[in-house]
């Protein structure tokens, strides 16, 4: 009777727990596919952005920039950049596991986050940048310099892992490492002609305020992909803490937009677009390292200070560093990113444990986010300046002054973006 | 061996009850997820209809009362909207939680539907109102009046659920109480300068229509969950109706296209884009709150109806009452919203049992839908008109007249949205 | 006490297999709802990449013509196409199943695929082509052409599946069918005028190229849904296997890209947006035949040969056929599709065995594979021919010289796309 009682308590209970963990992994890879096609649209969002906010004349050389980010993105990622990055042979800081590595959905969903980080660049360095210099910058970018710095805290054994660092996902891996390589682009290509005369800072209008708008749209509805599909998984505890990964991540955009409108106001005297659409990349860009980690208010709080943080910044790069990043990447990316990552050391939590300097968690876990921060910096910057300096005595980085006047659409690519329209901007020469 | 055989047929099967329950509990939040992120997106097509329907010189202040009306709104239902709404503290009319209330995907989804009631409002008033006054009325929107008219009805507890009352997915709830709200603003805002000019109804075109119908696909798309994600649910029989949903959605706003291209074509004479545009919007609108309870057949009835009434119901609005909505929001959303909740009296069906007047159920639902769709326009118009009479004795509706005729986008946002090209609007003053 | 082990060993067996059956079930459902609703946003995308690629007097005309597939085919497809393609009385080339068949995720999903079949055409004669004529081509497109077509294949009892034909989500049966019947309207249309000068083959630029490129990511994210709910299942094998096709999907895509990008770099010094974009769409229509049966290399071999092939495609039928296709959809789908369905019995494969001639799976698959193409070709065309020769000799298929060169807009439709702004174009008559 005993042999009867111990099948009939553990076996169904075993085949019930192996239904119920298959259909939670189907589910996970429901989940991250369909999360992994929202990151994918990601791209139109940052072409329209980029697009919306510098000149009509180069609007055909945004597009094909972005095109080939997915593009050689998809295929380099495929070929190598996978395996570079959660590759099983590693010690740390360096991953390979052979070529050809990774399948389905998961190289899917990670393929779509490194052309992410090479389409960060592209917007920084507009309207100047030679089309051959970008091509082979952003396949370094996809190879090389996003997989390695990802493979320290995603592969699972590298050394900021074991660290305890926490970017959920990527303000620091994704973001930060893509905005401080557009910032050290933007400042090796130098500013675009008539940006910076006689010490005056100009303004260059963007030339479709409209299509920025939907950019962002666009770019806040792919990021409930990009951060709640980084759960990696649904089912039970997941699918409530992927949920919740959505709801902090739209709170913290919002935050963010409201937090940059406000301070545009203050500061110019009038609720400024260009700014508040920044403001809530900023806020989406905050809250993807801890939207994990972040009760709710903890999240309105990192987003609204990313929001007002990246109006100071995106004026701090242009006017005191004089460096003309031509859409505010840096700033967006790179400095929101780390200020993000290093919210979860200030106000985090780790379930019900608080973790931040100002909840009563300690500074340990702040020691360690700055730790991280630092590192993609360094790594970042150091990659992007020595990879710009090699394609600057080599290829060269900019067009010639009579191709950046007329607009590389025409010169780069043969066409322009609307042949029916002329355009006041043409007017300038 | 009764035991045995009492626990051989209970716990098992009891186990896997649990196991079942619980993984449609996870696919259905996976699905209210989803479909969260998809009406997220309508908040684009918002934009880009009120956009692309209303002049270039005004496109910058739209995207930015539309950002406002996401962020703002996020922000407000999370903090007080939620509870108002589904608080379990209730006499029927009205409800309170506390503060802080809803979490994780159920708030992230109610959160958007907050939005879109906010957002309905925005377009019928473009090109005269101030920036500060709309923002003060789309607070008072996603904090007050649509809170506590959605609870009389999806708190479960309210008076219009106890009456009988369906509305699936809001046609009355979201739809009807935001298009009120339009008409009572546009009364109140008064006419733009140039639409009513000795006695004749002038056109004023919109400067994109292309940008238009981008905005009405969007829109189409995003509803299939506003909609579809209305069942809460999946799993079985929630799965089959949640995909019934989604397909009666897409006939009635196929209908509806359809409705209003062939009643342009009859009045007009030719097949008239705008209001196709707008047909379709009147077909989602007029299945949102049947979408649940139509046959397919009823679908299609309701949505070509839908779309053939907003044709004359703009006419109607724009000759007669000579009330200015610049983009048809209150027929599109107020009159088709209202005629969609009565459509259900009029042909709906509860599972195989007919409830519609036409079709054999009788003549009590149609009482309760008139009912609804009362209360609904009372409650909508008379806070509306409160608030705006405040609002105009306080802070003040309209801008100045230079400002109108110049444009918004100057003066109340200090940038335009197209710089590099002057636009004809420009030269009328 | 075998009475007992007998319950117990198959009972709770079949209970969990039940419910595990049970939920598959529904997770398919769930995964083919919402790949339908990403395939709906496919609409959006062929009509910005159809607008952006033409001039913008025709503009309305072709959100009119997009709105209209949408809106009939959905209609149509419901009414009688869904039985045409998938009713029971067959005889293996015709199918017949009764009006008003199919029903919830299943009808939804493949109505989307009627609405594309049908757009395609639209593209191919956009600029001169009666409004009315189109109407009547498009509901023959969804309610016979297409269906009949489709169900040689996907009835389950065709006599293409008999032949072990493979077309997994439609590049012969969708795309193909839909570009030779572009190719066939463009003939009989004839050139727009302008186009063909003196013997001389003179470029006529679409409009606006951001809004065609962002067409074309919308298309590629739609497409996502289009492949990977062709896999019409989830959960164990489905996942896995529904995810790979979401993989090589944008894989080849990526392919096809850089294909066309590098092809005319090379061929006309200068990397072209128009063909790049171009390419990434015949990247995606050769895919789409395969996208279960190619590893990851055979996949990015067929886009990228498939964005190459694109390019002089376009070019033959241009100059050496001399029809005037104005987006390049018979070479975009039809010559791609037929490719791509080809390209299975060269290299492709099923489950971890080679079918294709290059890869030692012998000759016959490709035989089946091009028995298919031909049939398709031969049908479409065959069908096509005749109802454009019946169109011309009634109702006419083009407008007059003065409509043509003015705009269908404004003589077919009543207003223009773009009030505010002057077009050059307009300045040519």
């Amino acid at each position: 009777m005993s042999l009867f009682l111990t099948l009939f308590q553990d076996t169904p209970a075993t085949e019930v727990t192996a239904a119920v963990e298959q259909i939670n992994g189907d589910m996970g890879m429901l989940w991250m596919l369909i999360a992994g096609i929202l990151v994918f649209l990601m791209q139109a969002g940052f072409t329209l952005v980029e697009s919306g906010m510098t000149r009509s004349k180069n609007a055909v050389n945004i597009a094909m920039k972005n095109l080939l980010d997915i593009c050689v993105g998809s295929l380099i990622f495929w070929l190598v950049g996978y395996s570079l990055m959660y590759g099983d042979t590693s010690n740390g800081w360096f991953f390979w596991g052979g070529l050809f590595q990774g399948e389905g959905a998961d190289l899917f969903f990670q393929t779509m986050f490194a052309a992410t980080a090479a389409t960060i660049v592209s917007g920084a360095i507009a309207g100047r940048t030679k089309y051959t210099t970008y091509i082979v910058f952003s396949i370094v970018m996809t190879a090389i310099i996003y997989p390695i710095a990802g493979g320290w805290q995603w592969q699972g054994e590298g050394w900021l892992t074991k660290l305890g660092f926490i970017d959920f996902a990527g303000s620091s891996i994704v973001h930060s490492v893509g905005g401080w390589a557009a910032l050290v682009a933007a400042f090796m290509v130098g500013p675009r002609i008539g940006k910076y005369v006689d010490g005056k800072v100009l303004p260059i209008s963007g030339h479709n305020q409209v299509l920025a708008t939907l950019g962002v749209f666009i770019l806040w509805f792919g990021w409930f992909g990009f951060n709640g599909g980084s759960q990696l998984a649904w089912g039970g505890a997941d699918s409530i803490a992927a949920s919740n990964v959505v709801l902090v991540t739209n709170l913290a955009a919002a935050a963010g937009g409201l937090g940059a409108l406000i301070t545009t106001w203050i500061w110019y005297g009038k609720p400024n677009l260009g700014q508040t659409l920044n403001g809530t990349l900023a806020g989406l860009v905050s809250i993807t390292a801890g939207c994990g980690n972040m009760t709710t208010e903890g999240a309105v709080l990192t987003g609204l200070l990313g929001g007002v943080l990246v109006v100071f910044s995106i004026e701090f790069i242009e006017k005191k560093l004089k460096i003309d990043d031509a859409v505010g990447a840096a700033s967006v990316h790179g400095v929101a990113g780390a200020f993000g990552t290093l919210a979860i050391g200030l106000w985090g939590v780790d379930g019900d444990t608080a973790i931040g300097l100002f909840n009563g968690g300690g500074a340990s876990q702040l020691g360690v986010q700055a730790t991280g921060v630092l590192a993609y910096a360094v790594w970042s910057i150091t990659l992007s300046f020595i990879v710009f300096t090699i394609l600057k005595k080599t290829m060269g980085l900019r067009v010639t002054k009579e191709i950046e006047i007329e607009g590389l659409d025409v010169h780069e690519h043969g066409s322009i973006a609307y042949p029916g329209v002329r355009q006041r901007e043409f007017d300038d020469k």
